[in-house]
C-alpha cells in the first residue's frame, strides 16, 4: 500500500475538499502547510504546533542536507522525530533553493513576486556573485549559501537526502527557472525536469513509507506546461505538485493553474509550491489546488504584517494586513485581530506587540507567528467549510477576493 | 494593611522558609525571580510563565522609562496588566541601572562578577565614553542608552515612575557603588542613599498597593554596611534589600551577608539584588536572604549555557551547566539533562538544540530558557524543602557547595 493516498470528499466547480492520508496522521484539503526550513518552524514550539492545529510542516532538504546534515537526521529517525513533531512532513527536493540561489538571484526575482528562500546571506551574494550553480543533464552542482563549500545534487542523490530526511511526502528533483527565462530556455530545462522527474521515480524505492510528488515545470508558457502536465501526470506518484516561475503577475499564475489542472488526475492531490497570499489561497483553491505552502505568512509576521480580517480593516491592497510597528498602535489597547480566538489576541494588546517590537524582544515575532499562523488555518477552515456549501464565491465575495 | 506582607514559616540556622503575599498572589520563599526587564522574560509567553509556576517577575524602571514609558504602562493598568502577566511583579529603582551604564562601564566591572544590565549598545558606550550621568545631593542627570537624550531621576520621580508602573514591589532610589570605588566615596554615596531612601519612603504613598523596600548600599566595608542596614531598618517599609557591590569575590560577598543580615529585623522579607549563581541561591538562602533576581539563568540560557545536576555532571567548576551549543553535542540524542522534567527535556534531544543554536534558531533561546529556569525553580523548591527538614547543609554537600 502506498505510504501516501487522497480522498476526495466533495467537489465544487473545479474545487475540491478532500483528505491527505500519511503516516504521520491526515491533512485535511485545501490546507496550509507552514514552512520549517531548518526542521523548525521560525520561533514556534512543537506545542504551538498542536494547539494551533497546523496541518503539517514542510522542511527544506537544501538546509537540512547542509546541516545538519542528513546523516544526523537519519540517525533520530527522521525530520519528524529530530525536531519532536509527531505530525505530517514534507520535504522540498532542494532544486528550488540550489536554483533561487542562482537564477533567482541572477534575474533578482523569484517565484511570482519577490522570493529568495534564504533572510541571510542573499543580499550580500547579490553583490558578490551572480550564480552559485552550474547544471548538466545529469545533476547541478552548487557552492553553500552557508561556507562557499562545493556540493552537487542529482535527482537520486536529491531522493536519496530526503529518504533520509524521512519526510512522509517528497518531491523530485526538478530545475526552477525564472520569469525572465525565454521560452527556449524554459523548454531545455522542462525537459531536463521531465527527465529528472524519472529518474527521481526509480529512485523513490520506499514506497509504503514516504509519498514522492512530481513536479510540474514549463514556467509561464501554456504548451509547455500542458506538456510538462501530461508528462507529470503520466508518472506513477501518488500526488503533483506545480512549482517553477508562475509569471509575472496574479493573472499570470491563474492561466498557468487554468492550463494544467484540467490535464491532472482528479484522484491524485495537488501542491503548489512557494505559494500563500491570502488572496492566492482563495483563488488557487477555486482552481483545485489542494496544499500551499509558503514563507509569507511567518516571514511577514516576524516583520511585524499581522493578518486582520476584512470585517476589522482588512483588504487586498492591504493583503489583509497591518503592520504593528507603525507609531499609530503605540496607545492602541485593542487585539490584533478582534474576531481572532488565537493566544495572542486573547492575551495581548497591539500597544504590547508594537512595544516588543521596540524593543527588539523575540517575544514579538513568537506572538505575530502564532497569530498569522492561526489566521490563516482558520482561513483555510472556511475555505474548506466554503467548499462543502458550494459557497467558496460567496466567501471570497466577502473578502472582496475575485478569481 | 501593607500591599506587601511576610510569615517566616520555618527556621534553621539563619536560613528560614516564608511567604510574601503580594496583591497579585504569595511568593514561597527564598525565591528566585525571574528578569524581565522589558516587561517580557526574554523569549517566553506569558503561558510559559505559567507552566514554569515562575514566583514573580522583576522588571527594569529604567528601560520602561524610556520605552514605552511609564505613562502607557499606567494607562494599561500597570505592567502585570501590559504584558498580559497575573502574578507578582517587582521593579527597581533605576538606580542600578543608571549607575552601571556609568561606574559600571567605567570600572569595567559590575556587581560581583562582569555584569551589565543591557546587551545591546553596552561595548559600543566603553568605548565611546566613559560616563553616561551626573550625580548631585538631590538626584542623578543621565543620558539614553537608546537615543542620547538627557533625562533626570530622583528619589521622589523614581517612586512616582514606579507607582505608574505599578509593580507590587518597588524599591528606593539608591546609588550603586563599584567595587573599585574607595571607601571615602562608598561612604559618600551611602550618605546619599540613605537620604534618598528616606525620600523614597516620604514619596512612597500608596502604601495598600504596592510595598517599598530600601536598599542597604557600603560596598564591601564592614563598619558601613552595618551603619547602612541599621539606618534601612530603621525606615517603615514591609522589605530590604542588599544592593549595590558585593565586593571582588563571592567570600566578600558572603561576609557582606553576615555583616548585614544579623542586624536586620526577622519578620522582614531579605532581597538580594542582582546574584543568582547557583553556589549563590545555596549560599544566601543559607544565610537568611529570602528573594533573589539574577539575569544570569536566562542571559546564559540564551547563549548556550544550561543547567545539568549533580548527578549528570554539573559542579562548582562548570557552574552546574554545559555549553549546548559545543560540538561534542552535535549527535547526542539525551536531553540536556536527563533528571529534568522540563517541556525542553522531555522533548528535545542535545543534537537538536545544538541544530537550533548553529542555524541561528530563535527556538534555540526559547527552549534552552524554558529549562534554566524550570531548573533553577525547582531548585528553590528543593532549598525551600531542605529548609524546612533542617537538612541544607545536606542538600549544599550533595551539590559540593560549601558556604
Amino acid at each position: 500500500m502506498s505510504a501516501i493516498y487522497f480522498d476526495v470528499t466533495t467537489r465544487s466547480g473545479r474545487a475540491r475538499t478532500g483528505v491527505i492520508h500519511t503516516p504521520h496522521g491526515d491533512i485535511a484539503t485545501p490546507a496550509f502547510i507552514p514552512v520549517g526550513t531548518k526542521a523548525t518552524v521560525k520561533t514556534l514550539d512543537i506545542n504551538d504546533l498542536a494547539t494551533l492545529n497546523a496541518p503539517a510542516v514542510l522542511a527544506n532538504t537544501y538546509h537540512l542536507y547542509l546541516r545538519p546534515g542528513e546523516k544526523l537526521i537519519e540517525k533520530f529517525g527522521g525530520v519528524g522525530k529530530f525536531m519532536g513533531y509527531g505530525g505530517p512532513t514534507f520535504t522540498d527536493s532542494g532544486g528550488f533553493q540550489v536554483f533561487s540561489l542562482g537564477f533567482g538571484l541572477e534575474h533578482g526575482v523569484g517565484k511570482v513576486s519577490n522570493f529568495f528562500p534564504d533572510e541571510g546571506p542573499v543580499k550580500d551574494n547579490i553583490a558578490k556573485k551572480k550564480k552559485l550553480f552550474n547544471i548538466d543533464q545529469d545533476g547541478v552542482n552548487f557552492v553553500s549559501h552557508l561556507d562557499g563549500s562545493k556540493h552537487r545534487f542529482t535527482p537520486e542523490s536529491s531522493i536519496h537526502i530526503q529518504q533520509q530526511i524521512g519526510a512522509d511526502i517528497i518531491l523530485a528533483f526538478d530545475e526552477c527557472t525564472s520569469p525572465l527565462h525565454d521560452k527556449k530556455y524554459t523548454a531545455e530545462a522542462m525537459e531536463r525536469t521531465h527527465d529528472w522527474a524519472a529518474r527521481s521515480v526509480n529512485a523513490w524505492t520506499n514506497r509504503q513509507t514516504q509519498g514522492l510528488y512530481g513536479i510540474i515545470q514549463g514556467g509561464a508558457y501554456k504548451d509547455l506546461r500542458i506538456k510538462s502536465s501530461e508528462f507529470i501526470a503520466a508518472l506513477d506518484t501518488p500526488g503533483i505538485a506545480i512549482g517553477g516561475s508562475l509569471g509575472k503577475s496574479k493573472k499570470d499564475m491563474y492561466d498557468i493553474l487554468d492550463w494544467t489542472i484540467p490535464v491532472l488526475p482528479e484522484e491524485r492531490p495537488r501542491h503548489l509550491l512557494g505559494i500563500g497570499e491570502i488572496e492566492d489561497l482563495f483563488g488557487a483553491s477555486a482552481k483545485g489546488i489542494d496544499t500551499f505552502d509558503c514563507v509569507a505568512p511567518t516571514r511577514n509576521a516576524r516583520n511585524g504584517s499581522v493578518f486582520i480580517h476584512p470585517e476589522n480593516g482588512g483588504n487586498l491592497k492591504n493583503k489583509f494586513s497591518l503592520n504593528i510597528r507603525a507609531a499609530k498602535y503605540a496607545q492602541d489597547s485593542g487585539p490584533i485581530d478582534p474576531g481572532c480566538a488565537c493566544f495572542t489576541c486573547q492575551n495581548h494588546s497591539r500597544a504590547y506587540l508594537r512595544h516588543l517590537f521596540a524593543s527588539g524582544e523575540l517575544l514579538a515575532m513568537r506572538l505575530t507567528t502564532i497569530h498569522n499562523l492561526h489566521f490563516i488555518f482558520r482561513l483555510m477552515e472556511s475555505i474548506r467549510k466554503a467548499i462543502r456549501n458550494e459557497e467558496l464565491q460567496l466567501l471570497s465575495a466577502f473578502w472582496r477576493i475575485n478569481h
